[in-house]
């Protein structure tokens, strides 16, 4: 049942950029992880929204990436994208939770949580997916 | 009327890190101009749409920067975002052009849509924010 | 803790043309139902996106209205939502769930999920409000 | 060029509940109206956000009925909708105004401008659709 975090996943200049790191994968579920550091800082030295978002694009996307009863993954672009921000953080670790909500065969939905390392919610989101 | 690209906004790290440069700034309408770099990227070659929303969350807050009839400038805080993305970008400039829709006293809304250098719109997208 | 039904809401017209009632209303959380009737379908005989764009609204606005540790409760206006479909529903009931995510004096968040009379996702959505 | 208003619409026994009238639909845009009537209303008396999300939902659809240099008209369903409230209205007429702002074979993107008889905007959307 799920899959571990062996899971391959490719390369993405721009999560690597950002520091993310991907957690676990399972099918309808994906963890990302990132330190906050002075780069993804906003002009008042909070984590930008930007980069809540880039994580919240990515967990939602690869909550679809691991499909159920196989060993199979699969690709996605981004169709839309929603964030509402609930606070901010200004260091230490976040943590985006996607989950797979609904889809069929070629389009899914996912909505993600991200929270500071407090465990308190800072944004929340959704994303509608195609696979390619 | 409208103001210059000489209106001084706050410096910021995320924004340096993307390479992302204040075009003009006018009372309800704000520029932002990026060029793809190879950092930029997703695991296709594409633009990330992380760096799409973050050029529309940023497009659309300073489109409620500077104030009309006044030298004064608001900053702001975004309490939710959208984006629909229509198309990619993997060379060459983005530009977004952000407009202030509506709002009152505390809360705004803007637009923003995103084009590619051949001016082709790659994401449209929206934003409510709250100044500070 | 929680509040009962018995939570008094004002009245809204466009909520009974709907045929919505609200049921459990607690600090943070709301359930509306509303049973599928032929003048809330769209051309295809399916449950109408807008009458689910009206209970994710509706719920999410009311996941706000009870406040915790009192019996105060306080209305509030919509600033910004979404909804994303992840399926359909053509008759019975349909049962929408509002849980308010997060937020302080003045603006909170709410996320909602809308199920059919199976327990079926049909949407999932996200608003962002203002107590007036 | 364009079409007139006499392109034919399927039948939405919602649209006939809310009096919406379907105006001008041309390939990439469409217009709707709506007189505001007691039954629409909130609990405050003003235009329920429900109907305004269904007015973008409707002419975002709208706005990819009909198809370029051709008779041909095409149905489709939503993926997702997000609606910004820049304002309210309480009387007379309103208006929305939904564009197709790109998209391919199968899936399109609209955004959708709602007016009051004054013409000022009172929400702003956007709508991601699916060819059915």
């Amino acid at each position: 049942m799920g899959k571990s975090p062996e899971v391959v996943v490719d390369p993405s200049p721009f999560r690597d950029l950002l520091g993310m790191r991907i957690g676990k994968l399972q099918p309808g579920r994906a963890e990302l992880e990132l330190d906050i550091s002075p780069t993804l800082m906003n002009f008042v030295g909070r984590l930008h929204g930007g980069v809540v978002a880039t994580l919240i694009d990515m967990a939602g996307t690869l909550a679809g990436y691991c499909l159920p009863d196989s060993d199979e993954t699969r690709s996605s672009v981004t169709l839309s994208l929603t964030v509402g921000f609930t606070g901010t953080a200004t260091s230490g670790k976040v943590r985006a939770v996607g989950l797979k909500r609904g889809g069929g065969r070629k389009i899914y939905n996912s909505t993600v949580d991200v929270f500071d390392e407090n465990d308190t919610l800072i944004a929340t989101g959704q994303g509608t997916y195609r696979y390619t």
